[in-house]
């Protein structure tokens, strides 16, 4: 949670004026977002969000990110809609920084998510890979089994730190990989990030999409996977087997699984629990204590790699 | 800027079925204020600010705090306006917390305020002045000079190490306090804390006045002498006079100061500088590096305290 950079008044007006927005009336720094700084702007046209991209995202990624956007948007996805600029362009600089201006999406991201709200991610994931599928930009998933290993290189030495065993543990999980990961499953445009704090509610609604920063090319399943993480596990990390149907079932009903991916499910669960617990153990183990970016408890998917190894098929998810 | 404390979707609308602000549509939290969590909220009636006072604030005052912005309010001023419960208190409890609703007032606080806006902050602060007058309700100032040697007492022993000195001089300003601190001018509400982020603008316009939980009883004239300190210095601590000679001249055309006032006005300068100085220095000692209370430097104080010693008569700020 954090703003990184502030923004002038003198620079903000100046800024605005290449965006069809109306005049400013508020602007403040929202405490939201670990990547980037983020502004809730009021203005006489309606509200938006501007975004000033950190160092932490690729430049060069960025046309990708917003092309995806306002895609998506187009083909009815309730997501932010980057707002062009009057010169058709849609990335500024402000204060030193890409910026952009997307709309505001009403809606709230739930901290105890329910059934129904698992349902209807599930639901949302679909149409959001249905949407995407003629897309014609591609990104690689920078956080693949490589930019695992990457991540595990930087961190084993101090693994065990963490927990005891933890580097053997790991080790015999890349071993795994290396000889049961699926090659050849439905693959387009996914998230890659859908946690709760990425998706709006009206009550009992999904209003929107939000924080396609992570977006890139792989399985369709391995996103669901990862929404399997990130909705249907209690605090006490126990698996919620309802919600997990509800997830699956809300998928499902508006793009069926394949035989291959639903055989293919649990070890890509374990891959997605890995991917995050590595990026958790690399900041956990080299940002610095008290700095801005919030370090996150490894452990926790520690836990859910132990559950999916233990899987022996996707109906002990809840899939029909 | 921080939040402290997060809501979660349930509570947060359980609490606002006490207040007539419509349906919940959306929930920010927003990177400012130093002492509380602060959330931006849409409503289907519009935009309100969520506050949930820390442990900083003393819940004892808040009733005074919440009294003063509905009074000034009322008078015209404009401030937040703290929205009514159906039973027709202010403050409920949310988050284990105090919390209130209050209304939203668009306008940006300014990162680089021109002279003529600090004319318009002189006429506004008059213009509370006036306004409080007639409010019935009392506080003291917990920062007036009794205040000041409590935390110069935390913090003497180790002055010396934020600069060579330092604990020797400012001694000699409080032995010049002891004679020359005045005891007999025009007293009433003040704000206390009229800083630039606690301004909003529309263009030159003044469009609000935020954040009292600092106001209390005092000399008028201290509250004009604290906007010299927080509105009329630059970034390299020299005092523009155009600046000063706006902000008084804006003061006094509501607001004559009478001849004690003026007479009083380089020592009520001086002493605000050297409040500022200590509770900046005291955090500056005591809050440790990395956690969330923005620790500020002392020494943008102490160099507006030396200003001061120096000043002959309060025409050396511009005052006509």
């Amino acid at each position: 949670m954090a703003v990184y950079t502030d923004v002038t008044e003198g620079e903000l007006s100046a800024f605005l004026q290449n965006y069809p927005v109306g005049q400013l009336l508020s602007y403040k720094g929202i405490a939201e977002g670990t990547e980037n700084s983020n502004f809730l702007l009021h203005t006489t046209a309606g509200s938006f969000i501007l975004t000033l991209y950190e160092k932490r995202v690729e430049k060069a990624d960025l046309p990708f990110f917003l092309g995806l956007m306002d895609h998506l948007a187009k083909k009815g996805i309730s997501c932010p809609l980057p707002v062009h600029r009057h010169d058709g362009s849609m990335i500024g600089t402000l204060a030193g920084r890409p910026a952009v201006i997307i709309t505001f999406l009403e809606g709230m991201w739930l901290r105890k998510p329910g059934v129904v709200h698992c349902r209807e991610v599930g639901e949302a994931l679909a149409a959001m890979h249905l949407a995407g599928a003629d897309f014609t930009m591609h990104r690689a998933n920078a956080l693949a089994i490589d930019g695992w290993r990457k991540l595990w290189e930087a961190s084993r030495a101090r693994a065990n730190e963490v927990e005891p065993g933890l580097a053997a543990e790991v080790d015999g999980d890349f071993a795994d990989f290396e000889r049961n990961w699926p090659c050849d499953l439905p693959t387009g445009i996914i998230h890659a990030d859908l946690f709760p704090d990425n998706v709006f509610f009206l009550g009992e609604k999904l209003s929107g999409l939000i924080d396609f920063y992570f977006a890139c090319d792989d399985f369709y399943a391995y996103d669901l996977a990862t929404c399997l993480n990130a909705w249907c596990f209690e605090k006490d990390f126990s698996f919620n087997l309802t919600k997990g149907t509800a997830l699956l079932a809300g998928y499902q009903s508006v793009r069926p699984l394949s035989e291959a991916e639903k055989q293919a499910l649990p070890m890509l669960a374990r891959g997605s629990a890995l991917r995050f617990m590595l990026t958790r153990l690399y900041d956990w183990l080299t940002v610095p204590d008290g700095g801005l970016v919030m370090k996150r408890d490894p452990t926790e998917y520690i836990r859910r790699i132990r559950f999916h190894r233990a899987i022996g098929s996707a109906s002990e998810y809840g899939l029909k």
